[in-house]
């Protein structure tokens, strides 16, 4: 959805349920002359075929590849190159930490510099994250003029800061000097709007120094990125919908608290979660179900693992498919083929089955045949638009 | 196309002929495992495939439904989501009423109300269309300082007015609330810019009242839908093409008379309709030919009878292959599947017949195969550049 101005207006309540099932990573490459989705034996979901639209979905333009940020907020209809969630905010939803709109985030690695002020190790030899916890409770502590601080650890050498004031823009320079023997890179601020955040963090820094002066190997911290939070409109304001998140892993949980989703408590598994999904089913109009574990699988190269959860999945499909929910997704955030490792730009092969679709005769869901599925070749972003208009929950646009 | 300062400088002009034959409401879904195309016996638009190009068009965008008269804009190339048509210019331009430039049009409903103010008749009964014309015709002679009314009776409850002077701004309430039971809503302006035009509106519901006050049931107008008609560029103007429009149907003769096309003299039905085109072809370049049936066909459910308008279409197409034209497209403004008994958000195939295609050995012009043509999926708004680039109107962009 390009256009929530756009959008709101055509948008109309009804009774309808709606399962967005993703599963992370889940386009793939070839091995052997098959992907993990062709190869993966998956009975259920090629059952649903004939009352399915297949296509594939551009995660943010051709040959971008997007992080899980930007991954899902194209899958929930914002814009990923508008609605930008810096890293800083990423980290700190990651540990549940509530952001509000003006915050100003960042990442930290704590580090070790020698007598002359030259980094010698820019992780300051991984410390352990109890370390972390300690350190991060006497770094929040530190007491600034108007602004309030929270200093968050993530694990081992990382943690996140969130600046709470008016006016803290996020022009600021990293000043990790991504190399060692030479001292971290002085904070600047970028733009005239960022002075004022620079004063700040200043401040900060110059305390925090003074904190660990004595301590061992962690007795430096260095910036790694800034980034404001700026609020985005919530699902309910935008769809209407009544929407939860069924999902186990604290990024996805944020992400989705982020487009005001209810996220819901339950551990990470198909089985877990569609033990979770069927509770609340009743209660909402629209469920986010998180798969991990085809990504993980691709990122550590596991090609036969991922067929493995794909397959695992499958199984459990009838159970999800139980609930008769009027639209139903397969699809993921981005590929992670396990050839190669790592999120890629490949588009993401997408199943929608509804009462409304026109199905295409395919007799396997996966990769090849979701290019030539009636869906085509569309943005992620158009993902939520699509499904509102199979779920009846769009009107006309113009008479 | 979404931008005439790009295409305007690479229109060439050319002696060639260009004939776009709209089906409305063409796309489809299938009953018994066919869409109304696939079902349809049509060897003649078959047989053409040889020499055309196969695409499906997303009228306006993911899962977006659109009216005819976005549908049609875009069609024409002009992009539906920037030229906003509102309800009261196309009740206007659909009784053949010449908006201009600035009008401010809106769409009114006869209604009763009781001695006390409160509606008890959204529609005073659906008033027969003759006493309608005579309610206009006294309504039409109000007088207001500096501005000009015209009001055109529609059918039964339904008229249009339009309002012609300077300044008038469309940021105005409805006044219909809806329901019986309550008095109608007083009018508002919703911005400043639309003062002069409650100003205006106010003196003019002031007088209508006091002329309806001793009717019944038609006691009483409630203003549905305000729009300000902005001039859009022309055909000629855009394209270099002299366009002529054989519609039978008001708003579709409206739609093409505001992109300046000729708006011909034609019975509604492919056999006057052909006839038509064939007596005005030497005259013109460009040729919408708008076949309403298969869009009435789909809105009543009647999966066999739009097949049959279909088929009918087909029968008579070698009269208008005769003619030879350089470009022949045909398609649908938007879908109409007789299963869903309504416009729908689903994408028109689009065959598009040139000497200069790639055909992609199809043998059934239908959407499946459309999804799989050499056009690919694209907005129909793209689809005139197409139609200029395979008639050599279009010349090269960038040395």
């Amino acid at each position: 959805m390009t256009d929530f101005n756009f959008i709101k207006p055509l948008v109309q309540k009804n009774e309808s349920k709606i399962i967005l099932l993703v599963l992370d990573g889940l386009g793939g490459l070839p091995k052997n002359g098959k992907t993990e989705l062709e190869t993966a034996g998956k009975p259920n979901m090629n059952k649903i075929l004939k009352s399915s639209s297949l296509g594939q979905m551009l995660p943010i333009a051709s040959g971008i590849t997007p992080g899980s940020g930007p991954g899902h907020l194209g899958l929930f209809g914002y814009d990923p190159q508008k609605y930008i969630l810096g890293r800083g905010i990423l980290e700190a939803i990651g540990i549940n930490f509530k952001v509000q709109h003006g915050d100003l985030c960042t990442r930290i690695n704590f580090a070790t510099v020698d007598d002359k002020g030259n980094v010698t190790d820019r992780r300051a030899g991984r410390i352990p994250t109890e370390l972390n916890k300690k350190l991060c409770a006497r770094l929040g502590n530190i007491k600034l003029e108007d602004v309030d601080v929270f200093v968050e650890p993530v694990k081992e050498h990382r943690a996140a800061i969130i600046f709470r004031g008016q006016g803290l823009s996020d022009k600021l320079c990293e000043t990790d000097p991504q190399k060692t023997g030479v001292p971290p890179i002085e904070l600047k601020a970028l733009d005239k709007d960022s002075q004022k955040s620079q004063k700040v963090v200043s401040d900060f820094f110059r305390q925090a120094k003074e904190i660990l002066k004595d301590e061992h190997p962690a007795n430096m911290i260095m910036f790694r990125g800034w980034a404001n939070y700026v609020k985005i409109p919530s699902f309910n304001e935008v769809y209407g919908l009544k929407a939860a998140a069924v999902a186990g892993y604290p990024m996805y949980r944020g992400l989705a608290k982020l487009t005001g989703m209810d996220v819901i408590e339950t551990e990470s598994g198909i089985v877990p979660q569609t033990e979770t999904l069927s509770r609340i089913y009743k209660d909402y109009d629209f469920f986010f179900v998180h798969i991990k574990y085809t990504d993980s699988a691709g990122e550590d190269g596991d090609f036969e693992r991922k067929v493995k959860v794909i397959e695992e999945v499958d199984a459990h499909l009838p159970e999800i498919l139980k609930l008769n929910p009027d639209v139903f997704v397969v699809t993921g955030d981005h590929s992670t083929p396990a050839v190669y490792k790592a999120h890629s730009w490949h588009p993401i092969p997408a199943l929608l089955k509804s009462k409304w679709v026109r199905p295409g005769g395919h007799s396997n869901f996966c990769e090849s045949e979701c290019v030539v599925g009636s869906l085509g070749t569309f943005k992620s972003k158009e993902l939520m638009s699509l499904i509102l208009a199979h779920a009846g929950r769009l009107s006309k646009f113009g008479a």
